[in-house]
């Protein structure tokens, strides 16, 4: 533990600049921090303003330097971006025999396999806790100990930025537009915000939690992502006049023979713990047969979490904490196969708007219990477009596959708008 | 990672049977698991019929053989209890060179200090990840992460027999006794809860948390220890009438140059998440400088989680995983000054039992006044003893020194009976 170990650091935003922040008032009180020195400092524009001093680091423009210099221990990649410089750093970096920490999820979910292998073959550490729930220990809890207890689900909201918007739509503090805009002001949504609200941000990560919680290949290209812009203010309404509330969940679950891996909005029970995470704040909950359920909540983003997080990997690196990057060895990896959310079971919100006329409910209870559909509950409303109503139902556990042509029938109704909607419901959480 | 380890096992209760029960599951599937050799099981009587099959095991009632046994590498203690044979084990196991894992939070909330310092010395692993809210994993997170991010506090709920008994009264299933009586039936609570209703467990918990959290000494004395005894249905009825319910806090602050330890009921918000947490649930909250705030909810008790807890810790020493006992070296532990309960400021809930006579309120708001104790908000209802009224006050902060001493002048007023209550309001979580 005495060695000096020299680090490299990749980018300087936010993630980048909370670390270097808490590297230094660390390094204050800190005897063995004292032994990591900060080498080189890369970033693509020497002369951008930032939030923080850079006349005391030792900057470069240099990124793939940083893979080279015999001097660096340890690569921190805080770029960003599944391919490109990233990829090529954190690649180079592992072949080079340098331990790699990266917050990187894109990266991970599309190369995570590959770039183990890499890590395991050079005998290096490849942690990446601030790369799933910010601040929240979850990448180290499920990968060093809860992993031994058969996971059987882990799911959570991943995404602070989807939950920030939901959250206020759900408290009246306008559409769904007004918010992200809202959001985007303050900071909580980047300008270009189609990663967080389209879900696949969530899902980078759903997919890293479920390889390191069922020792399967990391698996992106088979994971099932909806995201939160259909979602709008009556949703709400209707949904908490049902008892519920909509969060962006992020769900991966094991049965005998598949996996689930999928991100899409869901009605939960506004009783359960997972609809009282509000606001950017993060949740995952891990539930497994020996334990039975463990619940991590904390913040999902920002310079101080994401910095922390950085800084316990590299604390994890100092120790010679030894750990295969995703929980056991990539040769050891089972494939299994992912489920087609069309072949899964989900009660529904159905939401439909139609013509106020006679009959117009028979020919849609008709194409659902044809297809054996069957119906917990309806509400009916009056549009907001006159002479239209909403028909809202709940449908009780079905196939998808059926939901899917149900409404493909429902649709082409004369008296019905083409727009229906469904919102998948867990009701177990 | 390939050398075979031998495990010896000391004590076959709940935790014992979880665990060996978890790693016959466990070796089935993992060829790291085949690794791992139980060469003892050391029980105080051989013959007491269990829940599991002992004649595959080897079996001793030499429970000091354990410590002396050359095969073994890692003694496994989950016997219990602060002295005699846990105590000797332990202390004979690390002197010998030997990796312990225990379930004990007594033992190292009393010899904490001295039994990692002799596993520093030899330089062996000391884990305790099953003393600590059963099978949530705040041990690890804590000693290996957030230890680092400058934690001003750690709380939660740390005795699930507490929490089951008050979530038990709050829905008005019964009287304390009742409901203790229920619960030791059920197998929530000992025959002899002691340790767990007068809140002793919870202190040796929380005495740990502030030891890992702060990087100070193990000082259990110092920490204040009040259990739940005291609380009836009442407290619970005007509780909720002022928006609060009443949870046995563990709590450990850390300021400039003061900590905080200490156990005891209070109130907290009913929309607060600790309020949330119900029946035998534990949940602990690390409140930091840098990431924020953290929520670990989960079971805190049964023989899996606590098995899959002691089975972390043993792939942590599997893994060659190197840590401090205590979070730091012990002679780099920093002793802190901890604040005595009088010297704090709370806010109180005043509960006063006086003749309905003209002329007492303002004795006791004399008695209060007179302490710069002020007011926040006053009940009066009739008591169930006829011609007395129950006063219910809700103060402003102050020093407890102040209320206690206001209490002792309240107390000898004629028209107030003898038992004059206070509960803590804690009303920032």
């Amino acid at each position: 533990m005495n060695k000096t170990l020299g680090i490299g650091i990749a980018g300087l935003g936010t993630v980048g600049q909370g670390f270097i922040k808490q590297l230094k008032s660390f390094k204050a009180g800190s005897k063995k921090a004292a032994n990591i020195k900060v080498i080189s400092v890369a970033v693509k524009n020497l002369r951008k303003k930032r939030n923080i001093s850079t006349p005391s680091l030792p900057m470069t423009n240099n990124t793939m330097s940083l893979a080279n210099n015999s001097e660096i221990d340890i690569v921190i990649e805080l770029i960003g971006g599944s391919s490109g410089i990233a990829y090529k750093l954190v690649k180079k970096a592992l072949s080079n025999g340098k331990h790699v920490i990266t917050a990187n999820k894109a990266l991970l979910a599309m190369h995570g396999n590959e770039l183990a292998k890499l890590a395991e073959k050079t005998n290096v550490s490849l942690n990446f806790e601030a790369a799933i729930a910010g601040g929240v220990p979850v990448v180290k809890a499920i990968r060093e100990n809860l992993r031994f207890n058969s996971i059987r689900k882990v799911y959570g909201i991943l995404n602070g930025t989807c939950n920030y918007i939901l959250t206020k739509m759900e408290n009246n503090e306008g559409s769904y537009q007004f918010v992200l805009n809202e959001a985007q002001k303050k900071g909580f949504a980047e300008l270009d915000p189609t990663f967080d609200i389209q879900g696949i941000d969530a899902a980078h990560k759903i997919t890293l939690l479920s390889c390191l919680a069922f020792d399967i290949p990391v698996n992106f290209k088979s994971t099932y992502v909806e995201g939160i812009t259909k979602i709008d203010n009556y949703d709400f309404e209707y949904a908490n006049e049902l008892g519920y509330t909509i969060k962006l969940l992020s769900v991966a679950t094991k049965s005998k023979d598949k996996i689930q891996q999928r991100v899409h909005t869901c009605f939960v029970k506004l009783s359960s713990e997972i609809a009282k995470v509000e606001n950017e704040t993060n949740a995952v909950v891990i539930e497994d047969s020996v334990i039975g359920r463990n619940m991590l909540i904390g913040p999902g983003a920002g310079a101080g979490p994401t910095g922390a997080s950085v800084m316990s990997d590299l604390m994890d690196i100092v120790r010679e904490t030894k750990n295969y990057p995703l929980g056991v060895s990539i040769n050891k990896k089972k494939i299994m196969k992912i489920a087609k959310i069309e072949d899964l079971f989900f009660a529904y919100y159905l939401r439909i708007s139609a013509l106020d006329k006679a009959g117009v409910m028979a020919k849609i209870s008709k194409a659902l219990s044809k297809r054996k559909i069957s119906i917990k509950s309806i509400i009916q409303k009056p549009s907001n477009k006159s002479s239209f109503a909403e028909i809202i139902l709940i449908t009780h556990k079905i196939k998808e596959a059926l939901l899917i042509s149900a409404i493909k029938q429902i649709k082409i109704l004369p008296e019905v708008s083409s727009s229906v909607k469904f919102i998948r419901i867990e009701d177990s959480l």
